[in-house]
């Protein structure tokens, strides 16, 4: 944790802006609590800040161990010291996004009417989030953006960010995104709602007030979604069809969420056995009326829809260096979605590099061990580090 | 109705066959009801019989309104006087799978404790569905099908209908199907099953003792599964991002087992007005514990399992004459996989041809308009017929 963030954050981590933020919707909410980590140092000039947008169910916790789970942080591998977001050079923020569960306003906060707010928590873009970190930014004191890097989720804060304020963001990195959320995605996301509820414990969405959650349903969600994370050749590599003896034959136990069954002869495939784990896992760190005010933001997610239907028109004039980065195996956020992008930019007369990673994981890829995506990012932060003329290696 | 079918069946179109089957698991399972329907007239040489078998959630109601929904039979456009399975020529038979839940022996039958069976019914296998449709054959006198057709589950049982019994089927064709359940056929299937569970009126698969039926659940579970069946092309002609009123804006309202919720806006995609009618309508037609058997049957089908992984050894010294179907944008039972069955099949010296069908709306496309297909099936049915000898439009 760097020394910065201990003077300009105010408790556990979070910031709190009491003026609020008035939401796409027409709602305006205040106090509005930003929760954020950062790495590194702010230079002087405050020039070398780099903003990290985390994914759907991802947080703030980039580069540390997970205070819930103990778990190494989602882009360890990513951003530290020599890294290829390296926190020697660059000042790295993350935070966790508005209607989020792990500190900023979101569904679990207290409402003005002294309650969770719960599923009357207003409905919000991706927009408010991107607003509600330009607003964490302000506090901070930092004009302008070095970098704006996100994926998945983060990808679609990071387009938005550059739509919204083009100039306060010198270069932006768009990962396994997407500008709009298609109708298949839609789909998805439709189907985990519906899970969620279906659940016994979901309570209409004052889960809370019975002291408990819908874990069940939160888990079939989870474990749908974990499917399109991930490429059919990864799932068949990692398991193909073994199996191993069902640890729960016995029909109708409850484990974090997930039930076992009786199932055929006793066995269980394995892929089966990683999908509830991943299930009961989530749900330990996951809020279900998070999950479903920002799926609902991805959802309504589109670039294009102020500008009818062109995707250059919000970029037109921008001066930001971009780089849009797909993953060849990645089903729920495909290549073709990201060329689109770079071509709009394009169009825009934006300068746009478009690069396409040869990887069979999947979606998932963007978080995983990949070394052309690794050397990807390095040459895009130092590149647009050496235009910027920011100092190498230089801690302010 | 055939006639013939008239004189065979017992009562509302259900054989009932008292000496029952042995299942691969050990059980034995008796009497044994298996529910057909029949078009056409068996030839007094009985060579001219194509049994048809039907998908996950098909039944026997192949070519005529079906009787809970009022729709057409699903391969209507297929089957019939004059169509690519000429029922003019040929005696078409389509019998409900064991497990299911039309009138065929499955969770919903009354079991030895004279109680529905529900999730104490045997597990079953592919195979196992076969010798039951093995059964009904023998029944009707019929020693050797022209030719065996099917997709998707249907096309398993298709493939297991060669590998069990290569004399008493002269020819066969597997459409949009695979020779085993691969990974992420699994996970999807595991993530429904979870999601039937995880409804309230489950009752740990006794629901039918408290006069309910988990809708919910299995609503989620179809529209997830629905999703699976159409590609991402499909998706976005059929609904692309349009957005209509949500009728059931106020949160928690409940019809047909979906629930509607706030939604942003007061707007929902179409999309998922779709799918929320998909989830609705299969619940009034399914049982909740038929899906789960059958989906277990479908996850262990894998042809080549007893043979150390050699899918060509089950069909060594064949005479079928084989054709194998795949559609190009279905993702569920990808080409990759239709191709390599019919790779095996021609190391095993088989007479096979392989057909990828060009179509862009996924897995579904074996149900819908697609002339290719229906050239291709034509062409292939006459074909055998002429090498079979059977006589040019003969009503036997």
């Amino acid at each position: 944790m760097s020394v910065l963030y201990d003077n300009l954050a105010t408790r556990d981590g979070v910031v709190t802006l009491p003026e609020g933020l008035a939401l796409d919707c027409g709602q305006h909410i205040a106090p509005l609590d930003i929760a954020c980590r950062t790495y590194g140092t702010l230079s002087p000039a405050k020039d070398n800040a780099i903003l990290v947008c985390h994914a759907l169910t991802g947080d703030q916790y980039l580069a540390e161990p997970h205070p819930l789970t103990g778990k190494p942080g989602w882009w360890s591998r990513m951003v530290g010291p020599g890294l290829p977001i390296d926190t020697d050079r660059f000042f790295v923020i993350c935070s966790n996004v508005l209607g989020g569960c792990m500190g900023s306003t979101g569904p679990c906060s207290i409402s003005p009417k002294g309650e969770r707010w719960g599923t009357e928590f207003p409905p919000i873009t991706i927009r408010d989030m991107v607003r509600a970190q330009a607003l964490l930014l302000d506090h901070f004191g930092i004009e302008r953006l070095f970098a704006a890097i996100g994926g998945s989720m983060g990808g679609m804060l990071v387009l938005e960010w550059v739509a919204t304020y083009p100039e306060r963001v010198f270069a932006a990195m768009a990962v396994a995104t997407a500008p709009y959320h298609s109708a298949q995605n839609i789909a998805f996301n439709e189907v985990s709602r519906q899970a969620i509820y279906a659940d016994p414990d979901w309570h209409g969405g004052r889960y809370w007030a019975h002291d408990v959650v819908p874990a069940r349903g939160l888990a079939v969600a989870r474990m749908m979604a974990h499917i399109t994370y991930l490429s059919e050749e990864a799932l068949t590599r990692k398991f193909g069809r073994r199996v191993r003896r069902d640890p729960k034959a016995a029909a109708g136990s409850t484990a974090g969420g997930v039930i076992g069954t009786a199932s055929l002869f006793g066995e269980m495939f394995e892929v089966e056995s990683y999908l509830r784990h991943q299930g009961s896992s989530f749900v330990n760190r996951f809020d279900a009326n998070s999950y479903l005010t920002i799926t609902r933001a991805l959802d309504y997610f589109d670039l294009s829809a102020d500008h009818d239907g062109d995707l250059a028109a919000p970029f037109v004039g921008v001066k930001t260096r971009f780089c849009v980065v797909s993953f060849s195996s990645d089903w729920l956020f495909p290549t073709s979605q990201s060329r689109a992008m770079a071509r709009a930019l394009n169009r825009a007369g934006v300068n746009v590099s478009f690069v396409e990673i040869e990887s069979d994981r999947g979606h998932d890829s963007f978080l995983l061990d990949e070394p052309d995506f690794d050397r990807t990012m390095r040459g895009f932060v130092n590149g647009a580090a050496e235009h910027a003329g920011l100092r190498r290696g230089g801690r302010g």
